[in-house]
C-alpha cells in the first residue's frame, strides 16, 4: 500500500508533518510545504496510487466530491475570486503519489501559463487525426 | 439549462461545430479548438453549471471516471508521457461554463509554469492560520 521513500505516504503514516485539512479512511488533505500561493491545498489517497486513472472507480465519487468541498472551503474561507484544480500525470509530477491541487486564484495574481504559447492545428484535417488517435484508444 | 451565449451551449445544442471524443447522456468531450498542445480535451456537463463545485453530488463518479478514459486515451492514444488535468475556477476560465481540461504533456514541452514564482510562507504559525481559514469553511 506505501511506498517506503515516498513523501506523501511518510504524512500519510504519521512520519513526516503536514498542516492538515481533513482527514476520512480513504483520504487526506493538507497544505503544500511550497505553495503555489498560501492556502494551496492537496487531495491525496492513503493508498500509493500514480495516476488520476490508477483510482478505483469505487472510489472516484468520494474523491470529487472532496475535492468539491475543498473547493469551496479554499475560495470561500480564504475569500479568493476563483481556484484552480490540477493533477499532473507523470510530468510535472513531483512526488509520485496521485495529488489534486486545490489552489487560490486572484484576477492579476501573476499565474500566467494560462497566456503562454499554444501549439494550434495546421489544418481541421490535423485536428480529426489527432481526435481520431484518442478515439481509437478510448 | 444552457444560457443562450455561452459558446459550450451552443456546441451541446448543436449550433456550433466542435471535434468530438465522446458524448454520454450528461457530458461531452471535445477539441479545445485552442489547444495549450494538439489532442487537447474539455470535458464539460451538457448542463449549464460553472464551478466544478456546482456539478451535482450523483453526477460526481461519472464525472471522474469519464475524466479517467480520456486521460487514458489521451496518454495511450498520442503516446506520450503524461498529462495535466485542470479545471479553472472563474479566474482564467475563458467560457463560463465548467469544462475540465485533458492535456497531452511531454518532458521539455515548454510548459514552465509550474516553476513560476511561489509563495511561501513566512512562518509555520501562517501556514496554520491559513488552514484554520480554510477549515472554518470546511
Amino acid at each position: 500500500m506505501a511506498e517506503s521513500k515516498c513523501a506523501f505516504c511518510a504524512i500519510i503514516q504519521g512520519h513526516a508533518e503536514a498542516v492538515m485539512i481533513l482527514e476520512n479512511e480513504r483520504f487526506l488533505a493538507f497544505l503544500d510545504h511550497r505553495p503555489l500561493f498560501r492556502g494551496h491545498v492537496l487531495l491525496v489517497p492513503k493508498e500509493h496510487l500514480r495516476l488520476l486513472s490508477d483510482l478505483p472507480a469505487a472510489h472516484a465519487a468520494e474523491f470529487l466530491t472532496t475535492a468539491q468541498r475543498l473547493e469551496r472551503a479554499v475560495e470561500d474561507g480564504l475569500g479568493v475570486s476563483g481556484s484552480m484544480i490540477l493533477v499532473n500525470n507523470v510530468i510535472s509530477q513531483s512526488v509520485p503519489h496521485l495529488h489534486l491541487h486545490v489552489i487560490p486564484r486572484e484576477r492579476k495574481d501573476g499565474l500566467r501559463f494560462w497566456l503562454g504559447p499554444r501549439h494550434p492545428y495546421d489544418s481541421p484535417g490535423q485536428a480529426g487525426e489527432y481526435a481520431a488517435r484518442i478515439l481509437a484508444a478510448l
